[in-house]
């Protein structure tokens, strides 16, 4: 039931793969959504533009959010605020998303990554909507991580890149030397869909459940995941991504991630219900493009 | 130069070895001060008590805030908020420390961790107050951390355990299993004063400055710095305790995080001029008790 006093905005996910463009005012109000596969900035962005220039003909939107792959700059005080740095796509570095947008559409543009509008989404209308601080971890091609912080998204010298954090890697038990062209056996390094694929030479949908390979991937994320809880400790984890909907995987990391604790004193709430801490995103595929939406709104009302 | 309207408040640093008390309005302007040796709650909180009844006897103190060690039960929701939970020191678990000062000294009471107080010191007289995020961390006998995120201080389900996050640990280079009685070889159980005693069979301050175990400190601490950088994009990371005194030992811990960030993606900021991003507290030892009353003024504010 929408009022007709709430304002339309409008979202992109920006992903390394596709981008997601949608109308609205939230999940249950979404008036045109559409995808468009991601090739060069010069293809993608105009087709982008047309879809807001018809789906805005009778309504206009009052703001436009951007969740975007990474890495972005998002230092406040950085002359190039609000491009994709150098990426392994190398089309999109130093592109300005926000300005470009500005320019086409004339409305006010806010941009985050990716994780951390799906981080807002999920505390906004998902997972993690009766909390104020979550983090939200999606595992997949690659691996990525976001936050709310006391009801604020997690920003601080710029964006987190909670998927490059160095976690115990034991050579004998995995001598895979990691994926990363940075830092070799980083989390994603070790535990990312590319590493799972480099190291046992299959696709990850190919690796049947039971084998070894998952029960090492919920060792490498329950890691990660101690390492978010000790460093944040946030009222709730939500873990996405396309390597999560392995059979038995959740599960596995959830008991892991009660063992690596080991009762350690205070967070009794974690271990005690931890099929309510760690949980799987509530807004599915949407959270991305809902997310944009969102801070769009947030942004905008501030 | 202290305005007649400036309002006072209390500060107690709560330390497993001692407890510090100050009445004052900030850094510039400490009316008293004095220091308790930590030994039973019987015997120390009664002493604390008759500090500040004969420093506010002349002019009241509007709160108190208390910077203690853990770890603290601070989820809002829990019965046992703000007790002390199983700690170390058997007569301290389950002390209420606000629910005594409140009912003794008859004002508002505030808690946060040690470290918590100290990142909130830093952030407001200290060597972080030109930023809104900021971590803290201490590295003596234990190691922990506490932020700013977003000029608020950093708590979620409870309080963060910087101290003890997983990291790397090359046992071929380094066998000692780690001095951590619930995680053997988490951060703390490295890298902590008590674990460097442990490894080398020596006091730490009877090493020599250029022994291996300062390379090896500094490569544990670089590790734990890059995994907070990556989790939380911190504006700064101030970094105390007495191992840091040690000669040459920040200077190791901020060459090896440069190395390890191996210039990647959205942190040039921090690579470029890492003597600015990782640095001392402003506050030398008073850090601690700064942060109480500090905690105590902006929470009575609120």
């Amino acid at each position: 039931m929408k009022s007709s006093q709430q304002k339309l905005y409008g979202g992109i996910e920006a992903g390394g793969t596709k981008f997601v463009c949608a109308v609205g005012t939230g999940p249950g109000d979404v008036k045109a959504i559409d995808t468009f596969t991601t090739v060069s900035p010069e293809s993608t962005l105009p087709r982008v533009v047309e879809f807001f220039r018809k789906e805005t003909r009778t309504e206009p939107i009052a703001a436009l959010g951007i969740a975007s792959f990474g890495p972005l700059d998002l230092n406040p005080e950085s002359t190039k605020y609000g491009r994709i740095i150098s990426t392994p796509k190398p089309d999109w570095s130093g592109i300005d998303l926000p300005g470009y947008f500005r320019d086409k559409l004339s409305v006010p543009v806010f941009l985050d990554t990716d994780v951390n509008g799906a981080a807002l989404a999920e505390n906004t209308w998902g997972a993690a909507r009766d909390v104020n601080s979550v983090v939200y971890i999606t595992v997949g091609t690659g691996i990525g991580g976001g936050g709310i912080i006391n009801g604020q998204l997690l920003r601080g010298i710029s964006h987190p890149e909670m998927g490059h954090i160095r976690i115990p890697h034991d050579y004998n038990e995995d001598p895979f030397p990691g994926s990363c062209p940075y830092h070799g056996d980083c989390l994603e390094g070790l535990a990312s869909g590319t590493a799972i694929q480099k190291r046992w030479g299959k696709l990850p949908e190919k690796i049947p459940a039971g084998h070894t390979a998952w029960k090492l991937e919920a060792k490498y994320l329950a890691l990660a995941v101690v390492d978010y809880i000790y460093t944040l400790a946030p009222q709730r984890i939500v873990i996405g991504g396309g390597i999560m909907k392995t059979d038995g995987l959740l599960a596995e990391v959830r008991e892991k991630v009660v063992e690596l604790l080991h009762g350690y004193g205070s967070f009794p709430e974690v271990t005690e219900d931890i099929a309510e801490y760690i949980v799987r995103p509530g807004l599915g595929d949407l959270s991305g493009v809902l997310g944009a939406m969102t801070l769009a709104r947030k942004s905008a009302e501030k």
